[in-house]
């Protein structure tokens, strides 16, 4: 039992009070988990592009005062009432969906949308009592995909939270939380290329490298990547990234290049730009008889996906994904080992660090498209 | 050997002149089968739309004069050179789309889709020399998707001609080589539905009840039918259908009736009517997480399927199938195989029977939607 347990803990958030304005370092007062919570000490976080969506906040009302961050890493505190699967002390990952392990998602094998815990990103507290657990001076702020990890201290629904190998270095495998891991599984879980096979990935951020990795791992022979920024390529080598192209190099629709490079189409797409002309150009670049694409962004909320029937009836598939269809308690923890087996490489992914006080520099990184993950140490 | 063999055989054939009009039974000469073709005696054969369409040849230009028929049993008469899995005697399913086992995807365990023999609506003449086999006093007729089954006997790729179970009756598993097969195909082998699962049909011909069957074998404990005609419902339930929905039933679409039905959605859908709007709704209708929806149906040329990618995210998946994913060659066979076990039930598609004079007769049921299959006897 920690001393803390059941107390208010006051630490350091990094607060966004409004859009678009740098994020403020805090003190904040983090109160006890309730039943089925878990109260955190993050030690390393990472910035993703869903933070600054909803920090940038520009094509959508958000909520405010709110604290972001929701790839972290960190040990648990103390526990709710209800608890039983976690303890003080354990290494966790804090993840921005859920496994509640009793709905029909989480009891059928293929899905991991949780009714209970899945992703909404509208709601800004617990769900126990519809309240916040941060307060300052006894003003809420607000949550963040139930995660909120740019604090020194955080409450998450155990749902949420996938206790690791406590061997495994949590300044390398917080990045795992969500990006990553959605690349990652949208080709080892969904898209499951064939040795030998040829892979095209769209856009070649974190998500599309960890799909390039995942497609590295599955000994795919060939790996196109589609970006229309060409400076992307020479880092996406390192991910097994065999052949570049750009869309912008060519007249004809690059679903067409691509058909014409790989005599007839690629065995396996994984679309991850959440641009609807990337999607709908990652399905009609599949081979015609066995081809798979694989739908991985989020697209606007007005886009609409179009295409004629016959690229259906020519025996093509395609299909979405929501956080690489990994189960966040139940699978996590493998991927985990996957990174401690040294089959994946997660260094490749990390090219920034900060510390918590330069927590703005990681969200300027990110809104400049430079590099992939930044981690920010919070101690 | 056959005293027929390597001469022209005069005989019957049922021979569309113009678009529309009665299709006339007239002598034709039928020359013998050339390199890779095999020459069959026909003995059943019954009409499928497809039949109709390039006879009404509404919306499309056709070619004239022709023998239409593509599912059809019969003997093999004659075989020409190079063909070594066929010989004289053979009972067989003359099958509009082929299998060479040569290409990539007869090399892949995957499709079905036959770079060399694959349907092809337009080409009305043998591949070896680009001609006809069937000739009226020297002058052409065209043959219709390499088999022409409307004729006493017939010239037919060695690709495109499955070698079945000599005790089969052929009068029964005649109508094995196009519709139902496609349906039954589509939930076997594409949507693979589980034991207990909820399955849409969307459109209850004999394609939709094929599918439907494949339902039932596949033990599915709610299969939902779909089509705009009440009528078909009683006799969906002998294929075991076991609830129907009627979209002109209600004002919100077909996906929500669906959706509100099953507790957010079908296991599977398998759609087969070729119509957008139904296709959109099959795939709107499957439940988030695990749902499939299988295309069956051919589309019109400006049909545009259009979704909100955040149906693929959701985990719903969406793939197209083309005769059921069956190789004819290979596994036509076994599903003649699984009528001689009694497991598929092919005598409730069978509701008219008529003579190869009352050709006409046939046409004018499948125009008015009356019965499924009417079988018309050679002899």
């Amino acid at each position: 039992m920690s001393v803390t347990a059941g107390q208010v803990i006051k630490c350091k958030a990094a607060v966004a009070w409004e859009a678009g304005k740098p994020l403020a370092i805090e003190e904040v007062e983090v109160a006890p988990p309730q039943k089925m919570e878990v109260r955190l000490k993050i030690l390393f976080t990472s910035v993703c592009h869903t933070d600054v969506y909803f920090w940038e906040a520009k094509t959508q009302d958000c909520i405010f005062p709110r604290i972001l961050g929701h790839e972290g890493a960190g040990i648990v505190e103390s526990v709710g009432e209800g608890v039983t699967e976690l303890a003080p002390g354990d290494h966790v990952l804090p993840v921005f969906t859920g496994e509640c392990r009793e709905c029909v998602h989480c009891k059928s094998e293929e899905s991991n949308l949780c009714s209970l815990l899945r992703i909404d990103l509208n709601r800004a507290v617990m769900i126990n009592d519809g309240k916040t657990r941060f307060s300052i001076n006894g003003k809420p702020i607000y949550h963040f995909v139930g995660t909120s990890t740019f604090s020194e201290y955080t409450v998450v629904h155990a749902g949420c939270v996938a206790k690791i190998n406590p061997l495994a270095p949590l300044d390398k495998v917080c990045v795992l939380s969500c990006g990553i891991s959605t690349g990652l599984g949208a080709t080892l879980n969904v898209a499951k290329p064939k040795k030998g096979s040829s892979v095209a990935i769209f856009g070649l951020g974190s998500v599309g490298l960890g799909a390039a990795e995942g497609a590295r791992l599955s000994g795919a022979s060939r790996i196109i990547g589609v970006d229309l920024n060409p400076s992307r390529f020479e880092q996406a080598k390192k991910f097994g990234v065999t052949e570049f192209v750009n869309p912008k190099d060519y007249i004809k629709p690059v679903q067409e290049v691509i058909a014409e490079m790989t005599g007839g189409g690629v065995d396996r797409s994984v679309e991850c730009t959440g641009n609807v002309d990337a999607m709908i150009s990652a399905f009609e670049c599949v081979h015609d008889g066995w081809g798979v694409a694989v739908i991985v962004g989020l697209a606007h909320k007005d886009a609409v996906f179009k295409t004629h029937p016959i690229n259906f009836l020519n025996e093509r598939t395609i299909k979405g994904t929501f956080f690489g269809n990994y189960k966040p308690l139940s699978d996590l923890p493998l991927v985990v080992e996957m990174y401690m087996n040294k089959e994946l490489e997660l260094e490749k992914f990390i090219t920034h660090q900060v510390s918590f006080a330069e927590i703005n520099k990681a969200f300027d990184l990110m809104v400049k498209s430079e590099g992939l993950r930044c981690i920010i140490r919070m101690e």
